[in-house]
């Protein structure tokens, strides 16, 4: 009764003037895009993939398990501990970044950015990183970012009673939003110190809605981030807080490294490239698949399955990292300059170069344990090194290469926190020094070094798979400070990336489809330029509402289906029908509750009625389930009243005619971050026109722009500008309501 | 008779099955922001600055003239040079990048992106530089690049005949407008050896519309920018090519200076910030004061006045760069190390710090020779200098900042081409470096450097003129090699930026509102919220044609009014009106110059008309002024005609209900980067609603996903999706034509 186009509107409205305002509505006036809003009722959306899980507060081992590793006799403890590490935390899951790319894309997966998510994330990636398993720290740097940025945004974690209305200062959507883009900045510009990669990885990879404005806070974010990292880095210096800071400012820093380079390299480069855009593409294929048949088959047999799942690969990878190196002979110290800094073997309580791991002899080194027993920032500095020649055999760079690339592949996806960022890094600076090797041996003369080639090697693979460009080669700069190795990286970039490109998505888009989060690309598909938007909703029944509508319809309405919004339509002064506004279900349900609308008559309301409620009644807290209609318990009384749409409805939803093109549709959803588009019929009149020249008001010197400036203001006079509940006195849309 | 609402549409229309076509409407499907349109017929914008004027071409003077600065013999001979110079080149005008910054909004000056613009943009840059004005030659380097992108996307200039068709792949204004921000982001690549930078410089001040797809296609530029700059290096760096590349590819390395920094640092660094913002500040307002002055009563006497302008600040600028340093006293050379590389004074023949100035003793050198009497380069280099303590004196420093600030503020506008990048470095790093000497004198024990307070000081200055962020600061560490300051230039830039935007809008912007061009925010001002879209069109006379419209009629209409975009209405089957799209004046104006189409009957066209047009026939040259409604003849007979403007019309134009609040509007405009939008009465149904979901199609495992797409099949074969003309076949408006 209900349903259908325009039926069911009762007749006789009117006589009262109309009470108007604008509410939180996802595409409010200049609000632009919305995102934490598309979950609630839409199966497609709310059904995704991270659980909320009770996550456990675990203790910083990771400092504990590094002293431990230093030396050789704790290496039975250290696998022990290692295992136990990964069965404390094998509750907390995946990078996070698909995640808050699918938020500030407009999916709100539920959970992502709660309190308990955070403390998860911060305690789960200090133990899945201290264990040494084959996973980084950004990811999940990023999503605490990210997590935090939300928190502020709505002044603290309403779960946990500890907010605070006075932070609240973040009301709409876009602005909590740009936080969160924020939050990412701070958590890459602090995972690397590497501030301006910061600000573009924000930009290139994780919003979907750029803006200049955005750019300049995400800035000043990661300024700030710096200065605090620099001087928490000061702070340490003095060795009080473990190994946090050792590296320097610069993690990798190679600025002594090769500055120059011939045209001959280039081809190597371009190989590596190729390698890398391979190895990439399969990395994303092979995590791609693996995910799935663990989701299919072995999570759903429930948490312990997980646990043990993690606590196997924890297994696994420690007695590789401890049996591998025994394997492998030692090798002879190489004969070093005295003023390069390198011992070989490197003292037990110092880490670094050419580890002595159960070598009979005290000058020799083993090359494998040089990679495995390190921290895996060591470890990568050790193989950008550009001191050091001929320091790793092939035959343990390629094992080393085939081992971690398996166990990267196996680890991710696991119920771990895990970042992509350094195993990357690991995997392409192997293979990229291997390459390095045989181009030193082969072009003898040229002044080439290993390190350069591992450093681009990493470029490749982090190219080849997560298919960032800019962003990727700010990072890399920013950790290795070496400037003039940026022409290379910019070309080996364009090579993996064109190379993975052909093969498939990038790492965080194909994961982000596989979790069940439906980005939508910048562009239209191409099949959409031969549709129309009447093609996109011809299965649709569309549910109207009546301006004035029975609280026993609206129920039956919302307990039937499961859209988001409704079209209210009311008649004109002629009786004719029209369209007056979309109401979301999240409002109507917020009505409902509260009951203090609920009127006798069939006829709209008189003013005032924005007095029952406060604006922050209808923002929907971020990261909920919001309200159900199932939550909601209303008499028979009740349930036989009225209530007035017309106070709580956006009175404008953007509209398109029904032959629209497809594509066009898409453009204007995705531009501006539309939740809700009407497909409305070819309207029988135009108007007027708005042109470039009608939207330039305040400029100097033109007459018919200062004549319209002017109208404007008398018409705000009228009333909408005025403070208070002046704008209630002015109906908005005079023509609908019969007086 | 023709305007006004849905009038004037002639009964009976019908019969004929409706041909139908995509033409390469503004805002055709898919194809988002038009750029090159937006001028044709709105004076608001044909009326920009910028002249067409007859450039003449200047042989490169550049390196004739730095040879002769070399010696102190020749600096009569270097002063009459300059002066010619200015002559010569007295009539191409400004930096470039506001129009550009134009054009990418979608305000298409005449004129900017021309074969001639180009040549005298080159020819002109090299005079303006090479005689030593205070400018700089990014800006012009930005244009060139844009220019250059323009005329390939077009397949050369058809003004002098050199197009060929086989490059015109560029067929819509998105590509065109894609490239020519490839363009400028390959200028600043180009210009500062900086490919990263170039990228953000694109992407952060030129493009109002950034796409990913665009980061990775500038990115490419860039990077073949600089394969190819270091090319030109490496073959020049026999000295084949005089100064080019001298100093190599990191234009002003101070990777030897500074390293580190204390916190008593933070302060001063402040305050260089707080002054770059202040100076910043009112250079746009000094320059703003300026051009209007000039514009008013200068650029009105005539071209002579403009030639004569340029002539007397260049005579003006030699006069104070050779008669300073004469007034000034010899300093004695400091000790210098023996390592250093500097040599003072250094010898005749090279360039460098130390500069003997007419110095009665050997060992003496002239400090404020040393800044006027090198290249800008050099002069910078030595400011930036980490290695020389003291070789300024304060008062040198001072005397320079005031004259070259003054000469930069009045040179800016003259009618020769100017960047104001290199000057803005020059005047903030003098004042940075006078910042950097007291902080030396002040704080005596810690390690500080005078060069690195200048290039903070141009960090500044920069910021507070310009108002960039990120592609600044990218920027800056490119062209110096210092990473570790980075943290610091991102405050200082903080600060400064800060500062600025409290005085004023950026260079730029303020630049591009003086010269007409009417630069569409990003977002709506405050005083839209409070109107709706019908408060914008209210003084409108809305002028529709009708379908079918006699030729005489079209005339009249094109004659009477300048708009440039027409509604269209025909008849619905039930009689009722109907707005079918919106017809483009650019398009009338080749329908009645070609007469193809005209008909005798009043009735709607068959199909095969497109058999008469090509598709380009309907693209507008980049950079022409477009046909007019005087340039087109025709008969009494052909007045007489009928024309069926249903083939080429844009179906469906965005439309929006006539009391959506106009920020809403303006964000559509905006966003989409659209030309016309119909603004129509509130609708009287809602046939749909499109939501994310709907418009995820080819997505796996959904079924209604699936079933939409199979139905979208069947309508493309169904005809639109068929090659040749298959889609004509189809009306796509069944609904408007009485069978």
């Amino acid at each position: 009764m209900l349903s259908g186009g325009d039926d069911g509107v009762p007749d006789g409205i009117g006589m009262a003037r109309l009470a108007w305002t604008r509410l939180p509505t996802a595409d409010a006036e200049g609000a632009g895009p919305s995102t934490s809003a598309a979950a609630a009722g839409d199966e497609l959306f709310s059904a995704a993939a991270v659980e909320s899980l009770d996550y456990e507060v675990i203790e910083n081992y990771a400092y504990r398990e590094e002293q431990a590793q230093r030396s050789k006799f704790w290496v039975p403890y250290y696998v022990m501990l290692k295992w136990l590490f990964s069965l404390l935390i094998g509750v907390a899951a995946g990078s996070g970044i698909p995640e808050i790319k699918g938020y500030l894309n407009g999916v709100d997966t539920h959970g992502i950015l709660l309190f308990r998510t955070l403390v998860g994330k911060i305690f789960g990636s200090i133990g899945s990183v201290g264990g040494g398993l084959a996973l980084g720290k950004e990811g999940p740097l990023v999503h605490t970012g990210a997590c935090i940025a939300s928190l502020l945004g709505q002044g603290g974690s309403a779960e946990y009673h500890l907010s605070s209305r006075w932070v609240r200062i973040f009301e709409s959507d876009r602005d909590r939003r740009d936080l969160v883009t924020c939050g990412c900045a701070a958590g890459v510009a602090a995972a690397f110190r590497a501030p301006v990669g910061g600000v573009l990885f924000a930009l290139e990879e994780v919003t979907s809605w750029w803006r200049s404005h955005l750019m300049w806070r995400v800035f000043f974010t990661s300024a700030v981030v710096a200065v605090v990292v620099r001087s928490a880095m000061n702070w340490c210096n003095s060795g009080k807080c473990g190994h946090f800071g050792a590296g320097g400012f610069i993690i990798w820093d190679i600025s002594g490294g090769q500055e120059d380079y011939s045209y001959q390299e280039l081809f190597p480069m371009a190989i590596i490239g190729v390698i890398g855009g391979l190895l990439g593409a399969l990395f994303n294929q092979l995590t791609l698949y693996i995910t799935k048949w663990r989701r299919t088959y072995l999570h759903k047999k429930g948490k312990r399955v997980q646990i043990f799942e993690a606590c196997l690969i924890s297994l696994v990878t420690s007695t590789i990292s401890f049996v591998l190196p025994l394997l492998r002979k030692c090798s002879p110290c190489p004969q070093l300059e005295t003023n390069s800094g390198i011992e070989c073997p490197h003292p037990p309580g110092t880490d670094g170069n050419f580890v002595n791991f159960y070598c009979s002899k005290d000058k020799e080194y083993n090359d494998l344990a040089t990679i495995f027993f390190n921290t895996q920032d060591d470890a990568i500095r050790n193989l950008f090194s550009a001191k050091t020649f001929h320091e790793y055999s092939a035959q343990s760079l390629i094992t080393f290469l085939v081992m971690f690339y398996s166990l990267a592949v196996v680890t991710f996806g696991t119920a771990v926190p895990a970042g992509q960022f350094v195993p990357g890094i690991m995997i392409g600076s192997t293979y990229g020094r291997l390459v390095g090797m045989f181009v030193v041996k082969y072009y003898k003369k040229l002044n080439i070094e290993e390190g350069t080639y591992a450093l681009l090697g990493a470029a490749s693979f982090l190219g080849g798979s997560m298919r960032m460009t800019v962003s990727l080669c700010v990072i890399m700069v920013e950790i290795t400070n070496n400037l003039k190795l940026l022409p290379l990286i910019m070309l080996v970039l364009l090579v993996s990336k064109a190379v993975g490109d052909f093969f498939n998505e990038g790492l965080y888009e194909e994961q982000a489809r596989l979790r069940g989060i439906p980005l939508l690309d910048s562009r239209p598909k191409q099949v959409m330029r031969n549709m129309n938007a009447k093609d996109a909703c011809k299965n649709q029944k569309v549910v109207c509402l009546p301006r004035v509508s029975r609280v026993i319809d609206i129920v039956s309405v919302l307990r039937t289906n499961k859209h988001n919004g409704f079209p209210v339509v009311d008649r004109g002064q002629n009786g004719e029908s029209l369209v007056i506004g979309l109401i979301l279900r999240s409002h109507l349900l917020v009505l409902l509750q509260a009951k203090v609308d609920f009127q006798n008559s069939p006829f709209p309301c008189g003013p005032g009625v924005l007095n029952r409620h406060n604006f922050s009644d209808f923002v929907k807290p971020a990261s909920s389930k919001g309200k159900s209609i199932d939550d909601i318990h209303l008499t028979e009384d009740e349930l036989g009243l009225y209530l007035d749409l017309a106070p709580f409805l956006n009175p404008s939803p953007y509209i398109v005619p029904e032959d629209m093109s497809l594509a066009k549709v898409y453009n204007l959803f995705r531009q501006l971050g539309l939740r809700h588009i009407f497909v409305v019929p070819r309207p029988s009149r135009v108007v007027g026109l708005i042109t470039r020249k009608d939207l330039l008001l305040e400029e100097d010197g033109n007459t018919a722009m200062a004549e319209l400036q002017s109208t404007s203001v008398r018409g705000l006079l009228n009333g909408r500008l005025l403070g208070g509940n002046a704008h209630l006195e002015r109906p908005l849309l005079d023509n609908l309501v019969i007086e």
